[in-house]
């Protein structure tokens, strides 16, 4: 049985590492979605869909878990998006989601959709990360290791903070 | 003489049927632009394309109006939006709107815009059916006994239900 | 019951007709897609989806044939065609079409297909048609009458002509 | 040597003019983004991009300047974006922006990045440039006087304000 | 007086700059459209549209003609193509073309169209010139001198060459 | 090292899998990208992006090579082409292609590009491939084991002749 969990993982964090844990008791393989994956370089998505496919692929290397990390971009057009995303993925048979968009636009698909149990959702959560990051203040011990290392190298906190630079004067136009 | 209104029909209420019933004495028939088209499953536009299309027709097969419902797309450049509209109806001689910009788009363009007369515009109102929808309140009566069927039939106000249920934690992605 | 066709209808003619009357014997309501819909002003496709809208409209409401005429854009991406025809559309219980495409795509969602009988299939062509124009052959007799009016209204045969004087020296650009 | 700018210019004013004038200095050649060139007709954006080539360029022609205006629309995925700019513009060599996004997108790329000084940045803006124009206050003073020619010719006061009639009912569809 | 001219430009040659000479004794300004302005690196629209704009510019620097270089993007959907050219350029008052497809949609909204007289169309064609390039038979008699250079700047030729290797085994995916 | 390939993998064969296997003895990890993602069920491109990443993984787990399989869209726009292939994709440092403008456009951005070794064209070719199965041929030893047995279970050779059983009378619409 194969699973579908979607999540824009910005970054990818232990909340996330949990969760796919636990599913992976439940399904033989899970499609990683990765949500809205044209986006990155803002404060609320820094990190391209490549990055973020490597903070996965390096973090899941580690255990035995069959998966596959894909990119999905918004396309702003709920009633397609269901199709859209079946066009990217292997066939799978249930959806983990907490989301009740999700959730409807799946099972009015005919869907088995559960909600997946989350942890500690007040620090392992994205927003939070990136508040600690731009603040100085620690994030490393709320990411698997090896998302230390992505960021790392590709210097995700010193692009998150120029970003914050913002004068208010005008957007990128 | 042919005529343009342009809604998003969120859903298609009895103030949008008075307008058209009052409209028809003006011209002989009427294109009902469906606007937002793409959109759908949200708490601001919970219905599709096509559902929209069946309240509307449902309600007006009882009238004697000539009328050709039309899907309408978002653009997001409102330089071309009137050639857009253009292309995908019959030609016609006149506007009704109560929007400014729908009015500057066409009067740009050589159109004779006309304001509508709108019927108790604090009930019959997309806004506020929907928020009794959400809230159990009678809504009813606010729309005609055709868009109570097709609403029952799609178990619309059970789709709306369910997308209000955000728990605020993350996006669709 | 409801039923989906597609078609070009560049332009709406005799063949089409005979299908949809022989088609609302079966079915109670007849949803008619406008293919192609963002297409016009080429020797292939010279109508705009309105004018097409305006053929159809203009034709049936001859007869007692609940329809709806509905403008559907090509995509380019197949497995996402069939959600975004139903995003558009009333839902139907069966798709009629005689083109390999269509059928794969709707039975792999589950639909039941049937194949129309065509009429005549060598003179109720739009090519034959579009072809008949451009060499001032007849081809009155080969649509509806109501279409003969809307063409000539439009001055679609003129339009064609003036399509067809390529100096076969450059493209639009 | 070539230099950069982007800016959404409405409409242009003298601020952005000393800009220019100034890098002038540096460079031999200025390429000009017009952003969000798929913008107008909205109180944030009342002009087309044509007609801000058209301000930009009789202000410029007084000058001894070379200088390419170019429509830059916006993408909405930042890691394309620099490509995105770099295939519509001849090539150029440093970059001139205090936008945080635009700084970082083109550092990553490997440009060079400069900060304009900018003047009077409380009256040289088109946010208050349009308030004024809202508001019956004179503004003609805040931009060069080529501008104020192009924008009485396009009545683009005219057009503000009638933007600005919004009943707070509906959006455009 | 202000005119509207397309083309695609791969390369700008004499032909089109004698075109345009000829144009500016009938109007006061030029508006250059670069169409197909997304196309690049293929045997038949080798060059970008900063690349395109850059030929135009360094060639009309030298005569006193007032020209707007704009890049247009290929939109397919011919009906509402006027309108997107139109957002993109200082409104003008004639077209030149001598293609069909861009007479009639500038004809159908009321353009005055006329065909420019060409020089030397098998020589003076985009054509020809690549063709050349690839035979390494002489071609910069058929350019402007500022062509020439700006084709070397940029490896012009190279890049054709290289594109021209195909193995005819696979396309780009 | 972490090396890029593209293809489109329609079906995923072979000589496919000869070249990435040779590619492992050069670097470390290996980004394959699944080309015209958006593409499906044509007699050219019968299988979705999905179905092709299912291929592909399932065949790849067999050895000890680090991969990641991510598709890529087209998007007709070749001079930001690379940029959107990196903004999908983890980092690489060098490009393994046979075809000369996936060459020319990556060298334009500074990568290395390498020509891989491909084994036995004739046979192992998606062309080839296809038309075996369309004619009742032996293909399945041509693909790897675990890529029969995912046609076999989407039922692939079916879909393939059922899309060429066109009456040649219409396309899609």
């Amino acid at each position: 049985m194969r699973g579908f969990i979607i999540g824009r993982f910005q970054p990818f964090h232990k909340g996330h590492l949990e969760v796919i844990k636990e599913l992976s008791k439940d399904v033989d393989e899970i499609i990683i979605g990765i949500g809205s994956a044209q986006k990155s370089h803002t404060l609320e998505d820094p990190f391209t869909a490549g990055e973020r496919i490597l903070m996965i692929t390096k973090t899941l290397s580690k255990y035995d878990i069959i998966y596959y990390p894909i990119p999905i971009r918004d396309i702003e057009f709920n009633s397609i998006w269901v199709a859209y995303v079946k066009s990217l993925t292997p066939k799978f048979d249930i959806v983990y989601t907490g989301n009740p968009l999700v959730r409807v636009l799946f099972e009015e698909e005919g869907y088995k959709v559960k909600t997946p149990k989350f942890y500690n959702r007040k620090e392992y959560s994205g927003t939070e990360i990136r508040r600690r990051m731009l603040n100085d203040e620690p994030w490393e011990h709320l990411v698997p290791d090896e998302v230390v290392k992505v960021i790392k190298e590709i210097k995700g906190v010193e692009r998150l903070k120029k970003l914050a630079k913002s004068d208010k004067y005008e957007n990128k136009t």
